[in-house]
């Protein structure tokens, strides 16, 4: 491990998970912490709470398509909802540098604010810091998200023979982003898909209670979820890489940025793994859902080494990796 | 209001006001957010959970009897402990500069752990986000808190005659960080009174069920937890000068430096307000605990106008207000 933290340690890959294991588990060790999953999950009144937090450090402040207050709801939102939690209070916390304009915190509240009734939960509690002009880029927030589980913590584990599906187009949130803070002008506009995700996944639920894992394919996109799957449940997750939706925008973008869709972040989609006989009642309760109406069947598990393979428009597989190190900082 | 933040808004006093009034009520208007409490009352499970946020941003990171993790964990735990709820599961999520050292970030774990150790709480979850060098201080830590009411939660009300105590000597934290900050040297030392106080304010709810509040004196210090109550109880509170413990050192360091014991502040100490004929059993349930052996009654609340007195030691009274705007910036 290197002696200081670098940007890389942020990105998710090797390095972050080194930290994860060196030095953040040996020192919280307890049982919810250890699962590592998107949501802890604890008990209460003999009943069992989801309890999860993320910071925001996205620059710009604003994009096209959200803002840093809409991805601080949605994030939080979709953590709970992946673990198969009903989202229900969020805690906001703020560091404010002095010099913000006023006028752009109140901008980001009201999105915030938006984004909350969007989802239905409420911002019960906050806090404010102000630092110094330079001890912090303009604000960073958080928000810790408390939710209930109204039916059994989804497994997360898939089986040999699930079908994998996403609920819409891949990459929409790291290329507009990343357009955003270098300037770049696509045609149409790039546009982050950042939104709560609870409602989908509601419906999902309740049409396929049987699903076995949920994630939003933020950090690392559709690659790290795959990964991550392969090897905490020992599956092959094979990958087919026409079938993945990504707008022509976001694939031009790409091909000039030199980066990977399937790699680029999103806030606003969902990866589900459900039995096969499950597929298709899956993709259509979430094409019935505004937010998933562009969902597809991207792949399926397989027995075989765990890990992450595309199957390429020629039939080809190639093993789907996450390049190290650093990608987009700040992305959210 | 400004147009602008400035490290005044960060200071808990008209500005704050201001900003929370003005900007993030009308936002994210809900009952539970609207009473301003130290934690949010959130129906679950047809009980009751209490939710906390808090952001460190404390510079410097290390500093005589604590860090920032050490902090970050007792400053979440006594807000919640404050309002009647017994602390059980903490978030942790952590903003790095890159360049940080991991060797410090593994000592801001460990006392992390210490104290939720100290505090018998778990922090089940977290979030790492790293930004580049320059854009952030080091590490900005955010925890929030969930408890459980096992009581009702505390009435917060003060009525005239009530007897005001306080757990020990004020001012030890801000004047520690100051010094530290500034490479003073006094001599003893100054240290910072940073605990977890959900144990000693146990002791003091099973003594004393009839407590009527209960603050853990921070930002703005033990003037901030008098002038609060005066406004929210609608009474007069009078704090007897020489009744209030403060060490040796801290008051050189006070006259030296031209600031007031009784602004500064702390992060291990509790305010309590309890009827009169509770006020010697109080006492004593306080000074029982190691944490609280110093405890003194310090004033009692009044009829009269809703404002903070302070009564000298020639028995002169005189208001016990707040400096406007920035007193000392980042010391939590």
């Amino acid at each position: 491990m290197n002696d200081c933290i670098t940007l890389a340690h942020g990105e998710g890959g090797r390095l972050y998970r080194e930290l994860v294991e060196q030095v953040f588990l040996p020192a919280f060790d307890n049982v919810a912490l250890n699962e590592l999953g998107d949501s802890a999950v604890c008990p209460a009144f003999g009943d069992r709470l989801a309890l999860t937090t993320d910071s925001f450090v996205v620059r710009p402040r604003f994009f096209p398509g959200g803002d840093i207050g809409r991805l601080a709801v949605s994030g939080t939102v979709n953590d709970l909802a992946v673990s198969g939690a009903q989202p229900l209070y969020l805690t906001c916390a703020m560091i404010l540098e002095a010099g913000l304009p006023i006028d752009e915190l109140r901008r980001i509240c009201d999105s915030m604010a938006a984004s909350a009734r969007d989802a239905g939960v409420a911002v019960v509690t906050g806090d404010t810091k102000v630092v110094e002009k330079g001890a912090c880029d303009g604000i960073f927030i958080n928000t810790a998200g408390v939710g209930l589980f109204r039916r059994e913590p989804l497994p997360q584990k898939i089986r040999p023979g699930d079908v994998i599906l996403v609920s819409g187009s891949v990459g929409d949130h790291g290329l507009a982003v990343l357009a955003a803070r270098e300037k770049l002008d696509f045609r149409p506009q790039l546009e982050s898909d950042a939104a709560p995700l609870n409602g989908l996944i509601d419906a999902l639920l309740q049409a396929v209670p049987e699903t076995r894992a949920l994630r939003d394919a933020t950090r690392g996109g559709l690659t790290a979820v795959a990964n991550e799957w392969a090897e905490t449940s020992g599956v092959t997750v094979a990958i087919e890489e026409t079938a993945v939706p990504v707008r022509p925008q976001v694939r031009s973008a790409c091909q000039l940025l030199g980066l990977d869709p399937l790699h680029a972040a999103n806030e606003g989609k969902v990866v589900a793994a459900v039995p096969e006989r499950f597929a298709d009642a899956a993709l259509a309760a979430l094409r019935k859902h505004p937010l998933g109406k562009d969902a597809a069947i991207i792949g399926r598990a397989e027995s075989g080494p765990p890990r992450a393979v595309l199957i390429t428009s020629i039939g080809a597989r190639r093993i789907l990796a996450l390049p190290e190190g650093e990608q987009l900082p700040r992305i959210c």
